[in-house]
């Protein structure tokens, strides 16, 4: 093999060739652009040291190829619909770390950081609808719902003052596990879904159900992975959220009930401790709460919720962590 | 999020939750095996490395996503027939690597090794003839093919004796670059294979082609890499071998001409030292040379190769590295 010694010196600690990784990486020729030659070099890097540190045979690499053509199949035959490869990266923490990643904020004041965000999930819609604050998601029956009274404050991470029409947009599973589009029997379009601004006290108020936990599809590659590795399947409770306005960096997260059985042990690894909230039962009601109508009837719990944003000219990725 | 801290200790580094990449592989269960939880962890480790150390970003995870559902896609669709996943692993050096891995042989004596391995490849048959010693493996006519006497003898690494009936296996690409099931239009079935036995004196002979270079498909997620690293998508051209007895482990290897202008560039990385083999036109006779009487005509080029074959016994994957 033709080779150079570059990573001789480097990574002397295996038995196996020594500028065998080097040489890969190598052959990027000059009209590679800079960014796409370093994600290749990295890739290239972590791949073969996997292999040689485990002393990868080619019956597993040959179930390897297999597994992953099989994931990329799944694809291939829903059309895109059911995106298997994207859920096979979420139960190994990678959509979970990558989300870390973009969200990483170096504040001077430590004393405040920005809400955590988690990962977006294949269920979000661009169709939601806008509705009034103290209006409700709920449009159809449910079985065991609690219907919720959410409200908060939106505030700004540097000010710390509340931040006007800010776009508010949610959605969640039903009672029984499964959002609008998967579920056309029991829901209507838009069914949990809806967009909120919040008004010049930068408040937002709408009425929810408190989450279900679900369990991730009982087939294909991930499920296979998931049983290899002695896993199971659930998500916990979540209620997800996209917080956005022009000035300030968006939010992309979940929420999660703190009596939850699943949060220590996500299966996709979306749990942050500042996301883990309290559903209270409703004793007295709340300023500016007005009665539910809709199904499911009177709100039973309330669930306080204040989000924290960022200006979007903010430092990020900056040498230090965040202290949480 | 809920995790141990072990991981903090071990990689202090990065700027990110020190603990997350040990809690994604203690979520191992206790009916794991051992085996698969040592690649799991190694597999997680390296894939959550790779993604801190570049900064991976959202989009960036989604695109990787896509393309490798691309790939399993064109698996998919081709019912197996086209096995991208296989071919990409091929040009990032994955299958070279785990094959170095495979055939990793410690020797005492450092004079000799045996026969250096290479890639098996997508185009080995089951249903190679068997053909008599001297017999030609050309079956139908070619555009420029150089007829070629190749012969040579088996030995064994430790004795250094000739090893009596021995299987011979060999494939090739016909001189458009194509294999026999690849090219139904030009080629019989079972042109350029065949299986041969060395005799008493562990000496094989036979007639087939120069091998010539040719061009991975230029379509598909495995040229789309090629293209964004700037590399051409060539192979050298190359001979098949797969070399078995009883009493020795196998060789599955290729060898190139020496002058092949893809050598050093190989799109697989299959190449060693030892497999570049020298085709001389013939200026006499060699011993026990016949006359080639089939399609090309005369011989006019010869090559000598001898083999060496490792005892089944003898320990792999020692301590020390091979010296070449």
């Amino acid at each position: 093999m033709v080779s150079t010694a570059a990573e001789g010196a480097q990574n002397p600690t295996h038995k196996y060739d020594p500028d065998f990784t080097q040489h890969v990486i190598d052959t990027c020729g000059p009209k590679t652009s800079p960014r796409f030659k370093q994600i290749f070099a990295a890739g290239i890097r972590h791949l073969h040291d996997f292999a040689r540190e485990i002393d990868l045979t080619p019956e597993e690499w040959l179930a390897g190829v297999k597994f992953f053509n099989e994931t990329g199949k799944l694809w291939a035959e829903s059309d895109g619909k059911r995106n298997e490869m994207h859920r096979l990266s979420d139960i190994v923490g990678l959509e979970s770390l990558v989300t870390e990643i973009a969200n990483y904020v170096q504040t001077e004041d430590k004393t405040y950081t920005p809400t955590s965000a988690a990962i977006l999930g294949p269920f979000w819609s661009p169709n939601a609808p806008w509705r009034q604050l103290g209006d409700s998601i709920i449009q159809d029956e449910h079985k065991n719902g609690l219907v919720t009274y959410m409200h908060g404050i939106v505030k700004d991470l540097v000010t710390q003052q509340p931040i006007p029409n800010v776009t508010f947009d949610m959605w969640q599973a039903s009672s029984n596990g499964k959002y609008d589009f998967q579920d056309p029997e029991n829901q209507s379009d838009n069914n949990l879904r809806g967009k909120f601004k919040t008004d010049e006290k930068g408040e937002y108020r709408l009425y929810c159900l408190r989450p279900t936990a679900y369990s991730l599809p009982q087939d294909g590659p991930s499920w296979t992975l998931l049983q290899a590795v002695d896993r199971h399947p659930m998500r916990p409770a979540h209620i997800h959220l996209m917080v956005t306005h022009d000035d300030y960096k968006p939010v992309i997260t979940q929420i999660y009930p703190k009596d939850d059985p699943w949060l220590a042990t996500d299966t996709v690894f979306a749990v942050k401790d500042d996301l883990v909230v309290d559903f209270v039962p409703i004793t007295e009601t709340p300023n500016g709460m007005k009665e539910h109508t809709g199904p499911g009837g009177k709100a039973t719990r309330e669930l306080e919720l204040n989000i924290v944003l960022a200006p979007k000219g903010m430092a990020i990725n900056a040498a230090k962590p965040v202290e949480h």
